[in-house]
């Protein structure tokens, strides 16, 4: 049977070039998203399905995997690459805005590695992977609300990685330092998001004998 | 004019200590919390004021700033102290309190720090803190919600160091790595709450020339 | 009998205000450097015993610590403040000067932490302190010297805090992320050594029921 | 032209695996220890040429490259994977051997790593990789000596990560958490040293567009 892979948060930087990986690599693939007409071209260029996800709702994930199950069944792997990001000091941060985007960047990741392990534990594997940031271990000034979300998703994937690891199920948190593109953002190098999804797919195939459950990515040029 | 501390979740454990300890400092307190029933007798004991508040509203959070400007204006020091934990495997956990216990955990620490930082950037000064666990730097199997909460409630304060120690409002985070109690839980020590609530004042009252941002505090015994 | 305090690397910075503090509380003070001439006004001024020592020097230290012993006994308190450091590209650095230097920022500190704890061990009680610095906990380009030093001595502090807080040894590591000193140097704002050596006091009295093995010091308007 | 690799503190283990990997993707390989003939069996299987090395002194290793000079150029990879460990509470360690341990854990991966990079700036490429440890981020109770080897090590590493990515020199740093080997030791599962040396070969692999400096390796069933 071909391996197949769910991407949440698809869109069309990283989860683009991974979900072009995995089909050259003859897995098969489905898109979530909130909004999937953007990913009609990628859907058409490789034959994946896609779905309409609200990432950090209980009910539409819990929807997401039953109409998974019927695509592809349990997926190899799941990726979570959701997140909703803004700056602002403390005071000047709307407040609702905040909550939400500690669902969509935490909470939802939460709840997608809830659905995937239920299936994970019946078929005793699979691999769970979650797309960090520079926030993720450092807590920027004006960068609170995506400090909250990253920082929390990191908790989290650690959390499995120490319970799941174990069942054979492959945790991993990759923190991508930096903004992702196939081009320079200015004098500003970006991270060629098909060098990432390669370094995913790695990860993917480490053995269990030697399973990483992080690692951090970013371009020659970064200060860090 | 006197010092004043406003300290959010509070009950019998590190809350009441350092309310004693600050009363003691001629420090006039305010204890919020959501039943604050049993804050009673603490309350008569040093004639602090107590107001209901739920701290993962972001209404309840507002009202509480309301109130306690009327009481002793803009607090020296808030303390946020409120959490809520429950462990288990990632399949078995229940997703709408999963969601409540981040809320409390990492999210009304932000509404506080929010309204707190409002009137304390009029004031040019002010110390705000948060009470951390084991879980703030590790992610233990089968307590993915409090270290989402707390890695989240991290973030937030690595944040606002950043942001506002130049503003001359100190941030502080404390990795309380054990339980709290004034006896051994069986033959495991806990961690005195008097002691850690003395920490708490001596960061307080740190020079900004040295200021800390985090520290951790176990019991001499506790393996880590 | 009266408390007393062995300082080792002393100078004019922070391990003179730790000199003064101790004494104001009725410490007895020894202070060990390589030149003890720079320490003679500080001799007099606390009346402190001044001890030639090479601490990077396995005998040096022997001695260092015999003489001690006539002087005040075992310390209740010994500090490692002694550090070499110099910047520069790898393939500029002098291999020599880079090897004394890690002798000085790290296994010094492990030959007096040897030797204070058979004492300590003995007598049931102690603590032993050792001076951070950024490098402590971030390597930074051209300073690698000062990171192998630095991040050394922070596995053996780590290391011993694991073996020797349950024997009631106290450890504490200090990051001092910045420069010391009394004034601004021109725009930098450097940290205060009173201000430090009063959290050094502070982690020594800490009680055994919540003790901090480690913390960072920076002025409130340090970048980080 | 074929690329190369020099591989210093090489045995039986780690050093093997990634000796018989990179041959196999058509590497020159250079192998350098204290005791050589212990490689004569891989030296026939590869063509792999020995070369004595203490990598702890500074002569030696000069030497070293001027030998690999003359095999193999500047070569295209250079693994650090010398390390001196032993265990015993701080009161019962030999100082001498304890600061020979430092010398070849650390101090030895810095000599190489100075010689490594003069001669890749002159091509403007190449990758140097440093083989850590569970203690290179945990400094565990009566292991002092090794946590002063390897938090040092990985100090060194970030240090120059910071300095050389920029220049297209390619730092790797793993922390190999658990012991490696074949078979399970008892009841303890080992890291398959073949696994490890993938990780390495796919990092080597990495285009500097994403870049990590480090990740761990540790088997499904560790604890961590």
């Amino acid at each position: 049977m071909k391996e197949s892979v769910l991407i949440v948060g698809a869109g069309s930087g990283l989860s683009a070039s991974l979900a072009l990986l995995c089909s050259s690599k003859n897995m098969k693939v489905v898109l979530a998203a909130r909004n999937i007409k953007k990913l009609d071209s990628l859907k058409k260029e490789i034959g994946a399905e896609t779905i309409r996800c609200n990432a950090s709702d209980i009910k539409s994930v819990s929807n997401l995997f039953k109409k998974t199950d019927k695509i592809i069944g349990t997926p190899n792997l799941v990726v979570y690459n959701a997140s909703l990001r803004f700056h602002g000091g403390i005071t000047e941060l709307d407040s609702k805005k905040t909550q939400a985007a500690i669902n969509v960047t935490c909470f939802g990741a939460f709840l997608v590695a809830q659905e995937a392990t239920r299936r994970m534990l019946k078929r005793k594997s699979g691999s769970i992977f979650f797309t960090g940031a520079s926030a993720s271990i450092k807590g920027f000034a004006k960068s609170s609300v995506f400090a909250m979300g990253k920082f929390g998703l990191r908790g989290l994937a650690q959390s499995l990685a120490r319970e799941l690891h174990p069942k054979n199920i492959h945790i991993g948190h990759f923190i991508i330092d930096g903004a992702i593109g196939y081009k320079p953002y200015g004098s500003y190098q970006t991270i060629n998001p098909d060098s990432i999804a390669k370094t995913y797919l790695e990860f993917y195939n480490q053995d269990k004998s030697a399973w990483s459950w992080e690692t951090e990515l970013r371009t020659s040029v970064e200060k860090f």
